[in-house]
């Protein structure tokens, strides 16, 4: 990404280490799927995933400790509970998409069955693309670091980023 | 994502399983970065990352097992050896950068600095979406299972995604 280097060990001014502390393991991600999928309760996740009680019990405190899912007692029976996304859970659909496509791409024996698809058209969703500002997809070639206090400012523009297509 | 679900524990028929392998671990993901950061010797590695020698060791060897790095004798001195990107690690960049953006996103004291921006005019760079067949950016609500054999054959243009803008 060229020739200004992120101060690596420095980790409050990237937000990867940050998103790794919970998701940078299998099982948030297996069970975020599983959240994507309609599951809601612990013994739905229990069967479906076939993870170790306590592991799926540590791993979803820790999901709603970081505000991916949210505890909910069910309206009918209140000691039940729920696990529901919140916005910021369902903000992780494009990283989630984004290894599931990585991972297809390279795994050979790999079929997708269901096909993940536009619910609009039923055909299979295109890819997860990096934009820029502008909305032009953007490569690993396109991309460089720039230090803050370089930024212009019409960097008021950041926000609009306008919808591709 | 709908009324058909994944088969949760058969985990051939989707690509997530098979990508967190490997990328399920957050040393995957900081070396990855640093390797997009142009980072190429174990020594860089090690004194970036803050990571122990044994946990290098073992991760470098599990990246380039799975043809995410390769390693390569530099020309003027074969006993030394580089680590590169290739095209399947190149490839993981959308997943990184969606974890990135992410967790930018939530985490409160998180300033970027150096800022990734788009090489052309020095913006930072904008969101990393999920695209439908014909451009358009998918949001969590658009997407839906179907079963494989319901697909129609209007998937021959599952190739040919258009880019966006």
């Amino acid at each position: 990404m060229g020739e200004i280097r992120e101060p690596l060990h420095e980790l409050a001014q990237c937000g990867l280490p940050g998103a790794l502390d919970v998701m940078g393991e299998r099982w948030a991600f297996m069970i975020l799927r599983a959240a994507f999928n309609g599951l809601h309760h612990f013994e739905e996740f229990l069967e479906e995933l076939g993870i170790a009680r306590n592991i799926l019990s540590n791993r979803l405190a820790k999901l709603v400790e970081h505000g991916i899912l949210v505890r909910q007692p069910l309206e009918e029976d209140r000691r039940k509970i729920q696990y529901a996304l919140t916005e910021k859970g369902r903000d992780l659909l494009p990283a989630m998409l984004a290894l599931r496509h990585w991972g297809m791409r390279y795994a050979g024996e790999t079929v997708e069955d269901p096909v993940l698809v536009d619910r609009r058209d039923h055909q299979p969703i295109g890819p997860v693309v990096v934009l820029g500002h502008d909305g032009r997809v953007l490569d690993h070639a396109d991309l460089c670091f720039i230090p803050r206090d370089q930024l212009s400012d019409r960097n008021a523009r950041e926000g609009e980023v306008k919808k591709a297509g």
